[in-house]
């Protein structure tokens, strides 16, 4: 039986050999990193050379990391009503481009009558005009905008949109959760107030992820409340292997970020036009910026859900847009807010590549695509 | 050097060997559990597996089982002003006890002056009379109760508490972090409508927590909102190794429950009465019943943050309490509210045993007692 090819890696990756041996090393520490002894400040060092990790590569500094349990966790302590804003006061409502992961769309903190969206164009870019009017019309706002989307790929003008953002006496959050190792992110170079990352998709373990925000930054309210970890911002015993295997997925992420993006995109844009030349397929936001390794396509008469399990049966894991929906296939929110009909929201599907993605793997998924494009779109 | 003696069992416990094998196994499955591939499917039959473990061995039924990032965020979820009574109405009140850990003290979703306090005794276990009199005086009431205490091992009447705090209305949460594999707990058998665990106190890794409701319990309002994951219950990507070590640490902590209970509570008894015998020592709560391998202790004129540092320095690892605030020795809010003065709060240790504990730690641990006991209460 050939092995199976894995196209699915904005939802998640295979740990990196780093992370393992990390993880490794973490494991034989027992300490508490908030016990005294040696067992505990030994556990302790890995947070913080993690934490250390982390604020190098996007910019912030070690006390303002706030490890989370993941991204979700990370987004929804972001969205923090509490925030001061430049002149001193609170965020009286949230703005959230349409087509923010599910964990932003649900508002955080915020009453649901206090959060607003932010249109997108057909290219699925936030459309900055539509910005722009909706900071005039009322009091200070947080405003929540991805620095690449998990659908289609297309990296979002989020620089330009701090400063819009900051003339109007707001701050700027950036889900930077799809870009953090696949393109260059620093929240000083963006002009983020608070960023959000996840070890899982740049090959560091499930179920750890984290917050930075930038030095001065205060009224953050916090989550999960009790013990004073994470200066008092995140309670709970820390996941110390995990916050450890975070840290060295930063580290070797952003060591081979430079030839992983070369590599990457120039398989990616094979396995693009090879689906294009077959079944006169739509690739979406193809004329953005996007990130090197996602294609969201579709093609008259595709549905997402039987392409999906058709590409499994033949060996192909492939994904339907975001993971994060409990296993079912719903129609694509991002797609929807594009302006594209229900039917073509729930045509798409999406091949997402990694760093461990070879020449091969595009062969068979194109393979695989030639056979089941006949058949399910004929159907 | 002679090897470390680990004496703070509950702060954490070392990984055992199946939850190792557990998660190095998880390792090797790359799919998200929300997705529809194989890989997919793979990842979600690992984290099934281990709600099943749990709920059978707690009494509850998996489709009841919410797999959190520890205990804090199992509490904090648990603590749902939305929970709806017996009667249909929700929880218009929290009473939680004053020997609660921090995350359940911290109150959850409700308001601080919606949060009362119930008395213990002096011997550290919840006075019914308070309960049954606040239970009296005001509308139906979630009520919070610990199984065991963390610092000193006393066991709550939690079932007696079930039956008045069902007569009055309200709902039972039981923060069953302590007792879970030290001590038989099911939730049936208390009459909990909820229950809290973690993972890192049996065995299995930081980082991951759980709470159980019972069947038919409506009103709990998520913490981490996004995703559909959890029955919509808590959202964000499955740590799905770490579910599985939990998994794997709970059928290991129930397997040999019976066998260690006997072992650890004769070598605790040796460690208690070798404390006792050389410096006048007292310990708390032993009038009680306990879990059989914790022991709070001091002595006049001792200091716990000395003293910790002292064992530290003599190869034993022990606690002055809670680990669970950031490192820092802060005088026991259990011993305070038990009427100690704030001397003697600020001047326990805690000694806690696990299934690895050899008779010869004891040997150890009370030859530094003796050792430190000389200078530590001449100073």
């Amino acid at each position: 039986m050939p092995s199976r090819v894995y196209l699915d890696w904005n939802a998640t990756t295979p740990l990196r050999p780093e992370v393992r041996a990390a993880m490794l090393a973490a494991w034989d520490l027992i300490g508490n990193p908030s016990s005294v002894h040696a067992e505990g400040r030994e556990a302790r060092r890995l947070v913080e050379d993690a934490r250390a990790a982390l604020a190098a590569a996007v910019g912030g500094l070690p006390r303002n990391v706030i490890f989370t349990s993941a991204g979700t966790e990370a987004n929804g302590l972001a969205l923090s009503p509490g925030l001061r804003g430049p002149s001193g006061g609170p965020m009286e409502r949230l703005l959230v481009s349409a087509v923010e992961h599910a964990s932003v769309l649900a508002g955080g903190r915020f009453a649901a009558d206090r959060v607003g969206q932010i249109r997108v164009t057909r290219s699925g870019v936030i459309d900055l005009g539509d910005l722009e009017a909706q900071l005039r019309d009322g009091p200070p706002a947080l405003v929540s905008i991805m620095a690449a989307n998990n659908e289609t790929g297309a990296l979002q003008p989020v620089a330009e949109a701090a400063r819009l953002i900051h003339a109007a006496g707001g701050l700027l959050h950036v889900d930077a959760i799809q870009a953090l190792g696949k393109t260059p992110f620093n929240i000083n170079e963006v002009g983020a107030d608070l960023a959000t990352f996840s070890a899982h998709k740049i090959g560091g373990p499930k179920g750890v992820g984290a917050l930075v925000v930038t030095e001065g930054l205060t009224g953050l309210e916090p989550v999960l409340r009790g013990g004073g970890q994470e200066l008092s911002r995140r309670a709970g015993t820390e996941n110390v292997a995990g916050i450890a295997g975070f840290g060295a997925a930063v580290k070797a992420a952003l060591q081979t970020l430079p030839e992983d993006t070369g590599r990457i995109a120039t398989l990616r844009n094979r396995l693009e036009n090879g689906i294009r030349s077959i079944a006169g397929a739509t690739v979406f936001s193809e004329e953005v910026e996007r990130l090197p390794n996602t294609v969201l396509f579709t093609a008259p008469g595709l549905k997402a859900e039987t392409a999906v399990i058709g590409f499994d049966l033949e060996g192909v894991a492939v994904s339907s847009g975001s993971a994060c929906s409990s296993g079912k296939v719903q129609p694509s929110h991002v797609l929807s807010a594009m302006g594209y009909d229900p039917a073509v929201a729930q045509g798409a599907v999406r091949l997402s590549l990694g760093w461990s993605t070879e020449p091969e793997d595009i062969n068979r998924a194109l393979e695989a695509w030639r056979k089941l494009g006949n058949t399910l779109l004929r159907a």
